[in-house]
Formats: C-alpha cells, structure tokens, sequence
C-alpha cells in the first residue's frame, strides 16, 4: 500500500520546482533535481542531461526580467516503482510573456516524470512533457501589463 | 476518520478522467465512468444517461483534431457517505479552441460528483458542473497555434 | 511526522476559502476565517485586520455581479508550527473580469498563509500574496460573455 507520507514529500519536491522555476529561484530548484537529472520538455525540444545543464538552460533563457512565467501542474498520478523511485504524470498549463518579443505563449501537457530517494530526501531525476496544445499571441495596445515581479525598481 | 488511501485513489480517479477527456482517450474514460454514469455538464446543458451515451458523446463532439480541450479541475472537497459511495466538489476551469469555428471558449464552474466503489475500484457515477462564468472569443490574426497533438502530421 | 488528516482539513479549509470568494458565499467565507485574520492581498495594496474588514471588503468590491472572479491556488507546501498552528505556501492565479469597466485581469502570485486551529476546526489567520505579474485587458468586441451566474435573470 502507498506511503502516503513519501506521496507528499514527492508532490512537494515538484510543488517546489514550479515555485523555484517561476520565482527564478535556482538555487532551490538545484536542491529539486538530481545531479544526474534528465529534462526532456515541449517532447524533446528542449533536452538536457544532468541538473547543470538544466540549471544553464534556466538562468540563460528563463532569467531574465522580460520573461515572466507561470507553470502550474495538476492531477498528479504518482507511483512507486520501489522504495526510493517513483514515477509521476502531471497536467500543466503553463504561460510565458516575452516582453522582448511581446508575445504571450499559453500551453498545455503531460508530464512523465521519475523521482528518486538518497539521504531521505526526494529529488527529480527525469522529467518531460509532451504538449497538447500551443499558441502564442502577439501583446496587443489593449493589454498592459501592470506588474512584473521581477522588473527593475 | 476519513481512510486517506480511498480519498487519493477518488482523486487520481478524476485526475484520469480529465487526462483521458483532453488526450482523447475513450479507452480510459471507460474505465473511469460507471455504467450508469449520469453526466450534467454545464448545468445539464449536455446531460447523458449512462456510459455509453456519454462516451458516444465525446466521440462525436471531442474526437475531432480540430477540437482542442483543456479540462483542469481543482480544490477537491470529498466526503465519504459510506466505504463505498463518496461525493466530491471541485473548481473547474477549461478552455476550447475549436479551429472550425476560430473560436476561443474559457470558463469556470463547480462540480458536484459522486462516487462509487465496486471490486475494489472506484468509479464516477455522477458527473456535473454549474458554471460561474464562460467567455467565447473569435480569435484572431495576431494569435498563433503552433502546436496541435492532435493534428494530421 | 506529519498528521496527513491534518493536513488534509487544512488543503479544505484553503479550497472552501477560495470556492466562498468566486460564488460570493460570504457566510461560507466567515467561517473560513479567524476572527483576529489579517489579510495582505496583492503585497499589502489590500490589507485588512479582523474577518469583519476583510468581509465588508468582499461585500463592497466582489459581490456585485459585474464582478466575475476566478481565483485557484496550487501546489500547496504546508508546515505544522505546532499541534494547532500551521504555514502555508500556495501558487495563485487569478482572473478578474470588470464588466463595469469592460476589462480582465489576469494574474499570479505565491501565497503566505498562517492557519490556526480551535474547537477542532482550522481557520486562516494570516493570508497574503505578492504577485509574480499581472496584467489587464481591455474586453473587445471579439469577445463575448456567454454565461454569468450572478447576473439577473
């Protein structure tokens, strides 16, 4: 029978990813990933082996202030393969504003993620996503945006 | 005291009913539905009685590649009547893009479910949702899809 | 260890706050929240100290039926303080449309949560956001409301 303990911190480990990924938090998300971590998001388009190249990946694309980015996960299925592995499928819609571009993305999909145990902590050590969906607006005059977290004071 | 083995196996039971309504996949939405599913989507807008009226529902009007869902649900409150009948609330919120039409559909709503146990699995016996809001927009030039799963590649 | 049935009233008592807000349920909402809570919406630009203050804010601002909210909150990350005090860390994202002002917006942000429990029953305390952006659009003629639940029949 599931440890629903281990079922928590499992969600919590990914709950954290998102905040780490959309609070430009990368010393969090480094505690999120194993060091050998494998990402495969939007079906392979973006890959990467191992956290570094990960956490690279984020702070040259995903850092700077003129991107601002939601994702949000849902519906996890989670099981254990073993002990200290488990498996995860999650629903995500997520948003990108690219204020160089001045273009929002909007987008769904599903995750297959596979999670693992050392030291007692949950760590992610693959993860992906296959879209169902993707658009991307051009920001028009009627829409103004009147906070972004991470602009300049 | 509510078993909390029963109320994650009545959440991922919902979880895969939304990841087999937006995949399209009607082998595991059978799966999902009781026989004799009662189904009041939109505030009995669409009303079904039974699991094959529902499924022969979703074949006509969701197979289509040029229908695009998003279904996400959330904030469950679920309590148990017995070992095996429960009810459940959520938040919905879903999307449609409907290339035929070149229409946008957003919305929200609650729903109201029950569930019922039988051989050891649970099942959605009721299904239905009242709206607090839905917005149907033209979309337009400026907006791109630029991926589609379901699209003849 | 972690009281997951606990843990699970406190998620509730989150998810009956947020379905109170967006069906204007305001006496559901009373008994969400503790009578010494103090509210720090949006990084303080709506702060209000006593449940009192905080539901007059409500009855003012969100209940006429020009007002049509969405809010949903995400990936909970909850602590236990003590046996009767815990912290929550929530993912927004909200929507807000104006039909006064014929606008949406469209928004997100991480929640701080306080949560206090007395006569066997949790309550919020504490609950404030900072907002990660947040945007507002003008509503064109390419969009239609096609359902409003609390608009006059």
């Amino acid at each position: 029978m599931t440890d629903l303990h281990e079922l928590e911190a499992i969600k919590r480990l990914k709950h954290a990813y998102f905040r780490a990924l959309d609070s430009k938090n990368w010393a969090l998300m480094r505690e999120c990933l194993a060091e050998e971590c494998i990402a495969r998001y939007d079906g392979g388009k973006y890959s990467f082996d191992g956290r570094d190249k990960i956490i690279a990946f984020f702070g040259q694309y995903m850092d700077p202030p003129t991107m601002i980015t939601l994702h949000q996960a849902h519906h996890p299925e989670i099981d254990f393969v073993s002990a200290d592995k488990a498996t995860g499928i999650w629903y995500l819609q997520d948003m990108v504003i690219n204020l160089q571009n001045n273009t929002t993305l909007r987008g769904a999909g599903f995750y297959h993620d596979e999670y693992v145990k050392r030291d007692g902590r949950w760590q992610i050590s693959l993860t992906g996503y296959e879209r169902t969906f993707e658009e991307i607006e051009q920001r028009g005059d009627t829409l103004k945006l009147t906070h972004n977290r991470f602009a300049k004071k």
